[in-house]
């Protein structure tokens, strides 16, 4: 289990902050597609089963996502609000069925008041997270789409265990900021091309290797 | 002049903290086009005079400009080797002649394990700084290429103050994270349009209010 004690800054908290910490988490259950955090205060996350996934908004309304934080994994956007700085729009949701540990916002703002070394880890985890929000930067100036499809049918495979992927292309087009028919026209070339085969409401990887390879173009 | 004192953390230091600061200050002049930052530590800096100009290198090696920190602006990048948790390329050259005060790596790094106050300061300007990047990835996601130009222009030109731009159109193409080409395609057809006038080595804005409906189109 993924506990406050793992924190980095653990051992340097008085016993008092300690204490505090360890007695105010909580364990949460989030069902497959719940809202956990969209402005309202959460706080902190740690992630025991399961996957969340943190998104922002486009200007046009379409969802990016920037990190998927799953099992041993801290997710700090969902206490936005007890952070300043974070001028953009931020979500974050269930991705399958979760189990979590939640350290209040305000237990969380606290300790960073009192802490350096809760401040030190906030805006360490803060720019880990820019930095791979600036690798889906670079991945949007720079790769070609058909490539990201590809990575990213890759990477829902492994999620889903190598069984046939059950996402629509709704949700592919929000991992990658795009809209939806951009997802559907390139997966009926993929499935011209033999990459995949669709049926309703899932699609079959059926060529790994010519996706890999897809994938790895620039 | 932007002094320590000026931080908002500098009221939560202990006096030994304070004069630590204040005496490990030190001004530098960047000379226009001078590396700021590469990797090798620089510090904190609080811009007195002129502008820095940070970026990010995509995988291709094209530049992305991300934060352009003027006079009373910290400049955070540069202390990147102080700060745990940004991996990917990072850079910072002066844009014009700037005048800096400049908080040393080192100094900066002890305060924010002493200071609560200074950790919290560091977090909440990595939150702004990913805030602005994520800006410039929602313009690269949804904006047009001609909009993103000519609010560029438009931006240079109040730089300027005013005058004709002495931009190359490579250093165009850097701030928007694409190539030369496009940049020199894009200004030839805005020239057609009599936006604006092309000679060697300058760029005259011809036509202010065809440039500003064009940056606020999507």
């Amino acid at each position: 289990m993924f506990t406050p004690e793992d924190l980095s800054f653990y051992g340097a908290l008085s016993a008092a902050q300690r204490e505090t910490l360890r007695s105010s988490a909580r364990e949460h259950t989030f069902e497959r597609g719940a809202r956990v955090y969209d402005g309202e205060c959460t706080g902190l996350l740690l992630v025991q089963e399961g996957r969340l996934r943190a998104y922002t908004l486009s200007a046009e309304g379409r969802e990016i996502t920037l990190f998927r934080p799953e099992k041993g994994e801290v997710c700090l956007f969902s206490a936005s609000c007890a952070l300043r700085g974070i001028s953009f729009p931020l979500f974050v949701t269930a991705e399958t069925r979760a189990r979590v540990l939640l350290v209040p916002a305000d237990v969380y703002k606290r300790l960073s008041e009192e802490s350096a070394a809760v401040g030190a880890f906030t805006a360490q985890l803060m720019a880990q997270r820019f930095s791979q929000a600036m690798w889906v930067l670079d991945e949007v100036l720079n790769k070609k789409f058909d490539a990201r499809l590809a990575a990213l049918l890759l990477k829902e495979e492994e999620y889903a265990g190598g069984k046939a992927l059950k996402l629509t292309h709704e949700q592919l087009a929000a991992h990658l900021g795009t809209a939806r028919e951009a997802v559907s026209r390139m997966l009926k070339y993929f499935e011209r091309e033999g990459l995949v085969r669709l049926s309703r409401g899932s699609i079959l990887l059926a060529d790994r290797e010519g996706l890999e390879a897809l994938a790895k173009e620039n």
